[in-house]
């Protein structure tokens, strides 16, 4: 099966390569951005880049927009594909109804749950990949691919999707800027964050093992407002850091209430 | 050495058979809860429960006050040492002030920068001990114990273990908490919160290896606004949770202006 791979960020970098070692071949790799397609295309085998949405005349069946969720649409409108092609998004949020301009009923999602980064290599095996499609053939195909790629594959509905979406967002991006501040207060008075690995790692392990709500410790669980009140002084000046203490703490507060 | 512990909370559950490895002994578990003092004396060799604070009779030359920062200082008013004993708190927030009212030069911090629950191991190895006091006997007793229980010691001032341990919440505890909003807005659809795992493993393991600020993905550093409208049009209705999306996502954006 041959894919045509519209986007070259974070999802796609990782995506097109592992689609090549279960044995699909990327031909193409579109961007609008040329210079992204062909870092792109050095780590596939035979890939091109491409400059234009018409891919009526080239020899692929399968379509993957990985791309920012506002260029999606923009992109759906403009696409002109082979016959019988099926177009598939990689949106956590979007729902499938985005690629309806596309004149085919071969429209699917195929979403890996997980966050990437150019530089960090990631385990296909073990990203959940959520499927979406209303068109039996497309759904088909879809699946077995994913299972090609992962042990944990599902269909999951639009809605269902966005609400993965938001929480994986919760629990990774914003997790990780958590760790961002706490870097920054500590480079604020010179101290090392490697420091704050080892709580850092068992954070997590503690989390996954224990699950989140029997995991939690700290000053707001324990309402000790002594503590709290000291870490909020210490963090004048660094407002926009009190405001995100203090909202969790409050929420942390009225989950677990006395 | 015999150690007295004053508490029997997280950090007193763990640090206490940790010191009896080394071979240091418990002798006494105070806690004004006597049932939870007996819980822990359970998990050690010879230790009693103690249900006074008058410890001018015991043979023990190191006490441990591991209790809630708020508890500190009254335990400190009302405690009665023997002779030349040394006495330290754990926490990370209270400056070794708080050990003032003890009339003792052998004053000491013995700070592990770890979260404990009791129902997760934790191996003291890797847990950062940060030691602090003024007084030369002290701090040497109290490395020598530290270096024998992690290969991680430092002596750190009351000002830069301030700094760390709210750094350590933001990673730690308000981490944490993250975790449970994503776990609770997919329980709010049935969804399983073990999708989210990879992600997890996987933003710790990035954030690590690349350093959180070239870790960051997602909706907001992409500014990608219309994920973040959608996301925040999914969260009416839980309107904490959304507030916290609200005020980590612009912290964000400020962070890494385009």
């Amino acid at each position: 099966m041959n894919v045509v791979m519209i986007g070259s960020g974070n999802v796609a970098w990782h995506l097109a390569p592992a689609l090549e070692n279960i044995g699909l071949k990327v031909t193409a790799v579109y961007s609008p951005n040329l210079r992204n397609a062909k870092a792109l295309t050095q780590r596939l085998y035979e890939a091109t880049p491409a400059i234009s949405l018409d891919f009526s005349d080239i020899n692929a069946s399968l379509f993957i927009i990985a791309i920012n969720d506002q260029a999606i649409e923009e992109v759906a409108k403009e696409l002109i594909l082979p016959e019988d092609a099926i177009v598939v998004h990689t949106s956590g949020s979007q729902s499938i109804d985005t690629l309806g301009y596309i004149p085919t009923e071969h429209t699917g999602v195929f979403y890996p749950l997980q966050t990437f980064s150019k530089a960090k290599k990631v385990d296909f095996r073990k990203i959940p990949l959520l499927i979406e499609s209303e068109d039996d053939f497309t759904k088909k195909t879809l699946m077995k691919i994913a299972s090609q790629l992962s042990h944990e594959v599902r269909h999951v509905g639009s809605e269902d999707r966005k609400a993965l979406h938001v929480s994986a967002v919760f629990a990774c991006n914003l997790t990780n800027h958590l760790f961002t501040i706490a870097e920054k207060l500590l480079v604020q008075k010179q101290l090392d964050f490697n420091l704050l690995k080892p709580l850092i790692s068992e954070t997590i392990n503690k989390s996954l093992t224990l699950g989140p709500q029997n995991a939690q410790t700290g000053p707001a669980i324990r309402e000790d407002l002594e503590t709290l009140e000291n870490h909020l002084e210490y963090l004048e000046g660094n407002e926009d850091y009190a405001s995100i203490y203090r909202l969790i703490t409050q929420n942390i507060m009225d989950t677990y209430p006395k």
